[in-house]
């Protein structure tokens, strides 16, 4: 009963994600998505995609990578991809954010999840490359059939977007390939500067 | 590539669900709760809460259950859990829609995530047990915390949603235990009638 007080007190904290505003915008929208439907989302697209992975994945692993990945953010707040001001890297903060609320936890599924998100972070494992194929993937799919979302909104050129999404390709040559074909695309249509 | 076409265009859909509205509201808050983050929290809470399962089950299998099991929404709407207008088993509507939606996926794929769903909306195996005690005991979650919630705002009394909730108790009885606690204590705060 003690752990299960732990775990509650976990699950309503984590609420809070719900909260936390990225920069990119539903697709068809003008409301920004939270971290707790981005993730959702990964997950379900990890479920469809994994097929498609380099190498092979174990897709539990995954799911547990992409669920969990932003969590640190109810502490330390979203990070933009194109934000050049800012440390990408596991900061400090982060790294507090990931003891203060995964330490609400009984010990040992704390130190799990904790392992999981930094073998995220690291992005040397497979199923860490794919996971972040996928967290590349969702604002690209989103900003492509927004006008042009964020690229447009804070004057992103094709080539930095190209540069931050072709870690793609680590996880999956092939959804990488796909997308190179959209960015492509939303640069013939205007959406997506050269 | 055909396979992945198809796949995106899923994906691209189910962003929708971002936008079907629940009738539970966020902890401490006032805004309503939407269908994918909702997803979310119950994926979190399947892998925080897996050993508490009555019976040995396939964590992978529920995620698949829990993430998906809203997804016909997008066509067919939330139905509220205190809503005795209504049908709330496997209508008719959301077979329609589950056809509709996962049929946009390769035919193998949307054939895996119709079962799923069934299984999860039969309630039977012991991971649709499971499925059901994390969906049960979200919204008591965040009712316990915001007042009453929408016990108090829709005037559901006590042995109402009691005996709603007691199915928890297939998937995890010392979940149920846990949370029949919470149950008593609202009544005693006043947050529930009895």
């Amino acid at each position: 009963m003690e752990d299960l007080k732990k775990q509650i007190a976990f699950i309503t904290e984590i609420d809070k994600l719900k909260y936390i505003l990225r920069k990119t915008k539903l697709i068809n929208s003008d409301r920004q998505e939270n971290d707790a439907e981005h993730s959702w989302h990964l997950a379900m697209m990890t479920i469809v995609l994994a097929g498609h992975s380099n190498e092979p994945i174990d897709v539990l692993k995954v799911l547990k990578m992409v669920l969990i990945h932003d969590i640190v953010e109810i502490d330390s707040g979203d990070i933009f991809l194109y934000d050049t001001s800012k440390n990408h890297t596991n900061t400090e903060e982060e790294t507090k954010a990931a003891q203060r609320i995964f330490g609400i936890l009984p010990t040992e599924q704390a130190q799990e999840l904790i392992a999981v998100w930094e073998e995220f972070e690291l992005g040397q494992s497979a199923e860490a490359k794919f996971a972040k194929t996928m967290d590349r993937l969702e604002p690209l799919l989103q900003n492509a059939s927004n006008n042009g979302g964020t690229w447009k909104e804070f004057d992103v050129p094709y080539q930095t977007v190209h540069d931050k999404k072709k870690v793609m390709a680590l996880g999956s040559s092939e959804i990488w390939k796909y997308a190179e074909g959209i960015l492509n695309d939303s640069v013939e249509k205007g959406i997506l500067k050269k």
